[in-house]
């Protein structure tokens, strides 16, 4: 079983991205919208600014109260997303459960939009056009590649349909032609789907739901789950039952996160560029 | 084995559209972009001006030679999109291979795009916004909602993943957090997974692709595929072998195609109402 190194491919797409951005003009910058205060957040946030410092992205954090309206923070952030000196905007989530989520997302124009969270920009990727890829999918496709794991001519199985895993995947690989299958409510009902699959990718986030038992011997799986357990992060997979299974692994921590903040950085720098 | 008749359940819906029209303040219109002559494209536009016809709905026909450039054909569009009479704007095709297709449907602003083949049309169905449904869709669902086969839980197989057919399929079923399977590329290849679902939705477009021995037995087929032969439009699915297989079949000609033109009618209504 091969272990798929997400820190060690984030540090090499950061310094790839360093070389983008020292060669632009000005310096860019990464606006982060931030609502209300939680250690979760805080931990996603520090990742951000350091991956941003090492490939030289400045860092503006907004800072928004929780109890701010729908319609106060979009209008906020309509005044963010017109500075000048911000190159790119992100609405840290999750977003208190009283706020209109996609409304807010919205308010960010596709050319700023670094996430690939607003339906222009979904729109955008989804058709084809548009300059930057939702970083999940970035994440997955580099992962992939630098272990010649040929997804080309394999069937994924995507867990979950979120709008931050499974959505984003869905569409890509629509795009792309491939042959895969979504479970979008119930991995348990479809056990059987997911142990035909060659490549798993799991965005549910509910810990230890992916076990050993529902993966075919020799496949891919990826660990794209995110939830949190006393603070910290923890992915889908149970790994003690799923590693003798699986030829490659990526792992939460370690995995996915890394690189899709790698990816975050590489959108911000062609993003400014533009 | 039920035939699914979408020509019957289309008049049932263009009543109610013509419901809807009548109760405007003002007839809408469907501008219909055509380049190029074709005995398969008449045909089409033919379909549609029965159905507008029949709910009241005017069809104001803007045709362009074959030969026309991209950005002709752009600048015109955004004149013909500006015309406070039209309602909603469609672009016929297929359009000729020189034409950057995409271009041309972006031209059309979300408001007015009754076929939601833009970018920001997709972008905001993919999302869950936007007034209207992609027609193939509202196709779909109808015909499935019609004789009550809950796709809800069931497997769905989607073949092909076209723009037409597959991807606004593969959207709304990853919004709906279903469990589908997607063969974007071979049906061949993946027989297996097309023979483990309960519903199977093709819009591939080669005539007979689809036989018996790729269908379990009991399934709702559904054929979405269209292909030009000898003139006429033919679908994916070989009905001889099919037939005795299926519980449910929805045919071409007569099923999706009919259906689709219906939704298209609601969608033109529900953008004039707006």
């Amino acid at each position: 079983m091969v272990l798929l190194d997400g820190k060690k491919l984030a540090g090499r797409m950061l310094d790839a991205v360093k070389n983008d951005v020292g060669a632009l003009s000005k310096k860019p910058r990464l606006a982060v919208v931030v609502v209300g205060e939680d250690p979760v957040i805080r931990s996603f946030i520090r990742e951000k600014k350091k991956a941003a410092d090492r490939v030289g992205i400045d860092v503006r954090i907004y800072p928004f109260p929780a109890d701010i309206t729908t319609s106060a923070l979009r209008g906020r952030i309509a005044r963010i997303v017109h500075e000048k000196e911000n190159s790119a905007v992100i609405i840290q989530l999750p977003l208190p459960s009283h706020i209109n989520r996609q409304y807010i997302l919205d308010a960010i124009p596709p050319e700023k939009d670094a996430d690939v969270l607003s339906s222009r920009a979904i729109g955008n990727f989804a058709a084809g056009k548009g300059l930057v890829m939702p970083p999940v999918v970035g994440a997955v496709m580099a992962l992939l590649e630098a272990h010649e794991v040929d997804w080309h001519h394999k069937h994924v199985a995507i867990l979950g349909a979120g709008m931050l895993v499974g959505r984003p995947l869905a569409l890509w690989l629509t795009r792309e032609h491939a042959h895969f299958t979504v479970i979008g409510a119930d991995v348990e009902r479809d056990a059987d789907r997911v142990r035909a699959a060659d490549i798993v990718i799991s965005g549910i986030g509910k810990p230890g739901i992916v076990t050993g038992e529902m993966i075919k011997e020799g496949a891919t799986v990826i660990d794209a789950g995110t939830s949190e357990s006393q603070g910290k992060v923890v992915g889908d997979v149970d790994t003690d039952s799923v590693r003798p299974k699986a030829s490659f692994l990526s792992p939460v921590p370690g995995g996915v996160g890394p690189m899709t903040v790698a990816v975050l950085m590489r959108n911000v720098a062609a993003l400014a560029q533009k």
